[in-house]
């Protein structure tokens, strides 16, 4: 709004051609921040029954704790990722309701929203990746997502992957997690007629470059449409499948 | 299904107590490469009006050429990526009709469908990023979609991307282009409350190392829900973005 | 088999003009899964007396020891790598008669076949590099092979590989294991007429790049037909081995 | 120092033409070579009938044409890979006769041995990885294998290669080439009794890495007895594949 | 601002209790882009006489001349970098006054503001150096100041260096562009008292990685207080250099 | 030879006690550091009030106490960085009113300067970037700068920087720490007219690669005049912003 | 076989005791490592006095002493290198006279040769590079080198590394230590007439990248004639330097 | 100041023309550069019939003709090397009598002095390494040297390295140059006495990544004293071989 127009819109105001709620309303669009505070506010506080997100890594047991009283006093379920055994005990202590997952590094305090079944999936290559795929399960729950998880569906098996084809097929996403070489996007991508969320993860040695192996054959994958997100990302997927679904269920 | 299964399935059939047609439904559920075929021809293929994808990199123009008939035969519109400019001659010279993009490097022979406005948005930072973005809107187009792009709205001069804050707002999907340091995703998937599609390009020099620095930044962005394809991989975020849309709208 | 075809073949079972299991034997050929199943199994599993292998990193003790259950279940050694000491402790107190490898982190579970002498011959260039030597000899041991180690022949003390050429040139297979600059296969490769599977391994410092460079320079060795496995991977040259001689012996 | 000039200096010790000591500095410079000299031709010129390599990179075409002569001379076929177009000109200039394969940048002078079929199979997941797997299949012909090639049978469409499982598993040796992701041996490796080589390709773009992708991806596969050559080596896939059956046939 | 202050503010602003000028300077502070554009572009096109800025790389000569057509209706001079040959042809063409610089491929189109001497100094370690240290003596020209040039003074001639000691002890800002080891920047940074730019160039082969060990070599330096720029960008460190220097003359 | 010794050579040449070729030999080797070691001084000890700095990494706590002892007795304050927890112990019982920074790993032992505020500003983009953005604030300190610091400003929440948008414009300098993406110096880098040093930290995980991903970004970054130290070198921006600002003031 | 059994053959031979064909066929087995052997020998264990290797890393405490026992049995000393505490430990309490640096994790066990000055320099940047360069003064000592260390000379500090140029200048061959941007051996190779061998340390943080940053600086250096050896190899250095001048000596 | 100026000033100081303070202020801007510039020119110029080296990359054939013309003022030979073919034209035609080498990419300009048998051999692996090899050769016959060259001595057919014993045991130096895997100079560096002076190339393919491989291989070599210069630095090796060598002749 250049300052002609607001100078007009100001004047309409002293004339009371438009009365304070219409002048307010147009200012509203006006100032980033205080709309866009308000929408970002939406964006990532979402609505009510969404959580709020740590990434604990590199924070105190103090902090942790800290932070999630502040953020439980907005309503929502917290979740907590990547937490120290010493950050997992203190929330433990502190809200002895909460949900603890020492695999997958997660807690989960506050209500979470009674599960919905969205039509996401989520399948992993080995067990060592369960904790990656537990990761984006959790986050999904806590979204209320009620998803489903195919474990130990890699692709030296074909197999074992094919006899979940009914499950990849209904799916609406396909959160497919895989360390080492990272084939199983790839197979999955193309099975399925939904959008597929590659996650690598750090699983493997040698070559496996931590995970970094697995994310570069994701993103050269010839089977068009997935897309991938950073290694052991179990959380980002989760956030990625969420909003594909959410906009459908609104 | 087990041969005992399979034994009582043939003999009730004999003894008909079932239809050829019900054996036919039964048996349609067993081999994989059979109904497979066709589910994958249903994925890959999609139904009528849905584009074939030529990847003409290391393609001679004939080669394209001779692809491109036996796909149109099957019906749909065909899309040819990384054409070299021989191989565009070549397809303008036997399909006079087709639509050529010389900087996007690619073609599209046959009848698009009607575009419908489905809410796509792509993005770009800089106009050196147009050809990878518009290497995604050609292909929404053939697909169906009538996408908006955004040029020009890199993080640099914060403002220009604010003031599309709008239509980046309303989007269903945002698929955003960006080279260099490839922040604009980030910031993007601030803002909105939609899945974002992060693709990486070439654009830069030095330790841009041809996309590389802009695609690791977009996957450890800190905005959860961002995903992300291989750099100047335009096709494949439009590929992604139609499996997003399209089952909102099946 | 498509739909027209399958239609007539149970029209024809019907007519009887083919038996039930004359139908059946054709229908074994369509599902995938069914025959597939058998065949993988066949190739995982092998014949009676082959092992079964556990990867035992990021494995807790428990796990383990649930798994090694379930495989001796099936007959066969059951194999488990990479294991932590606090695994080593759990395997020995379950099964005290196991084969315990602490250097090599390895286990044996289950009756091993007596060994045949197949040829193969494993040779370090370090002694620093013998627990990847051992990784190999103690699973080509566990399938049936008595195989050379012929150990400390690197190129360096260049009398000390030829003092062992004899050996060399008459396996049937040779693994070849070296750490810092992997020079060894390069050498060996030159010398038998017969295949020669490099193993890196991590040992070394500096540019070793934790068995990266000893990888990299085994794979550009100009000696035709040298192959490679993962760093430090013992355990898959002594499966391809084992794979190469096999068919041989069967 | 030949086996006759060995004679000549024993028998003048004998006659007393040379004192022991005399002998004794002559035999310390025992040649090595000569007994290694005739191990070595017979390992790298094999027996007759087996081809000569030649590198041609780096090399002018009169370099090429000069040492193909004096390698014809010596019998058996001659194969020259990775050759300038310049060079593939001059060959065929100045041997009409010869096989020259643009596309794979190769040319065969010689007689080339009548094939058998020796079991080996070489597969590739797309057209543009043709190149690299016709220099595995023109490798194994002037080698004497009538090998099967598989072509365009990559892991985005499952269906296409499961349909070859037949050939497959008949195998005694794969080599499957692949580029991008490098998925195909991972699949390939868990269907197959056989030893399986990797061939990584350059196909691909972004973080395909001119084939490292592909490379690792097929190092760090969960697959046991996968081997891996270097990337875009079909030549190496070839010899080593030979060594494997070879000594069978024997 | 909230909008409670805000109500409040239009509501003064109807009662009298506040001018229109007044309560549009409060609401000058609240639209960012308003003012926020007015201030990138203040901070971007900066005051009169500074220039604008074309990144020419992946451009079309057609392209950068319409923009430069129309930067340069914007008043000040305009400095376009990283042109191909026929973009530096176009643009003397359709600008016969402009300056062409061929080794930096730099142009300058527009009148340049006088110089002053504001104390920088641009030194470099080798004459093929001299490219990548002219686009920064060109931009520092084009942005109205004189500065210094002190080629050749590499660091394995220590004494070279040595002999302009004088001229780096009165800099205010030194920009110390090398390429090889990037030695320069470290050895600088260790004589003067001043802010020092290290620019790295992509000059030298084998481990020089196109400029990546000068960068790499140059943030690692012990020198504290060296900052770095993106390898062979003259550009960038002009433009830092300005901006260090500006306020200190304002 | 200090100022005395060659007053003394003087003198003794006037006085005819040694000839003026005796006098040219003994001034042939005139120490450079005489006239260096004074500049030198004056660069690195600065003048009275300017901290001596301590890199702690791999230093024992005796060697951090005894080094700051003797750079104590030279008068102004002693930096201490990376210190260990032990060498945190030994400085805090040797010098308790030392101040000890535990999360940034830092002390401070003599008098500090007092601080004038030169319009620093640090900011930083989440949390875990504190103990960097701290190792520079406390620096500056030591420097006798009274900056300001900016924490929890990322770009994901575009609003929380906007809102700082006024301390940011009035800066002379500002510091931009950030991890994951690196991308808050490049849209700082686009709202002040002043110099921004970027400091990438070492905060997440996959490929954040300890921080490459954010320098690389940061060092493509388009916004022209950003310059970049190394991976969690909070002290090197501190020393160059001080650098930058110093000329200014004295 | 040894010289003896080597001359009891021969006068077998002339007493007739066996056949010229015996003869020549025990001679054809003539192990290639007598004569090699001894070369090597001669090579690597050197005249009377100089020292055995043991690289230490990876080999527990008993292996350390039981190889050294073995080594000081042939006579000279036995110089052990990345020693771990508890081989450290270990050795001194076998052998209590031995020579043990704890920060270079070496130990000398044995009689070390009266050393003599052979003009070798060893020169450091860093007090934390003390290690490796003591690393390369310890092997000399063992070597019977008396070499001179000159300390804590970095770049940053000119005047300081000026101060050594006598003793640089003298030197027959300088080994110069350095990590962080390895600048030390450029700016040496530039003042001295002798050979420099540049030694890069992992001192450093950041794209210090544990010492490859310094590497790859030393191997671009501009100054002709730098040889550079492995990050942290202090004894390799030494190795080489005590080649350079024993022959100069011999 | 040169020593005229010097010795004008001490004995102005004698005749009391100018006080002692204005002496010692005059000296203490003695110049370093005097006594500097006459050790360095020393060192870098060396002795009358020493070459200069000029570094053609990067330069054009009328700068390259303009140094060499400067430089041979100078005296002695003058070497260029990385020379463009226009620039080998333009030196031919400017000096009829130079030296060219069209495949090492070399001129030599100026009298060579006669060459001196100072026992440094030059081998290499393949004949496409040849180019590099002779970069060093041709150095150092300009320098005075008249080395041995062995060509085609690879690892890989150990038995032609084997042959040249003789020659390599009798060398000074040796200068190793291996592209692929680089495993020469390790092999080498076991059998020789002397320094070794390993020279990666460019030579390969794949993971060859341009001589990386070939130098980290060599730089991890297990062979005590190799020493290893940068990529295809045929150069740098001959200049320290000429350092090496040069100091025993003296």
């Amino acid at each position: 709004m250049d300052p002609d127009r607001l100078r007009n819109l100001l004047e309409s105001l002293i004339r009371g051609e438009i009365a304070v709620d219409e002048a307010l309303e147009a200012l509203s669009h006006l100032p980033f921040e205080d709309v866009g505070d308000a929408r970002i506010d939406h964006h990532r506080r979402l609505r009510r029954g969404s959580p709020e997100i740590i990434y604990g890594q590199g924070k105190t047991p103090e902090q942790v704790v800290r932070i999630t009283e502040r953020m439980l006093a907005g309503g929502g379920p917290v979740v907590a990722t990547r937490l120290a055994p010493e950050a997992l005990t203190a929330l433990a202590s502190r809200w002895p309701a909460a949900r603890l997952e020492k695999a997958a590094r997660m807690a989960v305090m506050g209500e979470v929203p009674p599960g919905e079944d969205t039509g996401i999936v989520v399948c992993c290559a080995g067990t060592t990746d369960l904790p990656v795929a537990d990761e984006a399960m959790i986050t999904l729950e806590a979204l209320g997502h009620r998803a489903t998880r195919l474990a130990d569906v890699g692709v030296a098996g074909l197999h074992r992957l094919l006899a979940t084809r009914e499950e990849l097929t209904r799916a609406s996403v396909v959160i497919a997690v895989a360390g080492m070489e990272g084939a199983l996007p790839s197979v999955v991508g193309g099975l399925v007629p939904c959008p597929v969320i590659g996650v690598p993860t750090s699983v493997g040695y040698g070559v496996a470059f931590g995970g970094l192996t697995a994310l570069m054959a994701m993103l050269t994958c010839c089977a068009g449409g997935l897309v991938v997100v950073n290694i052991d990302n179990g959380l980002g997927a989760a956030l990625a499948a969420d909003l594909m679904v959410r906009r459908r269920r609104g």
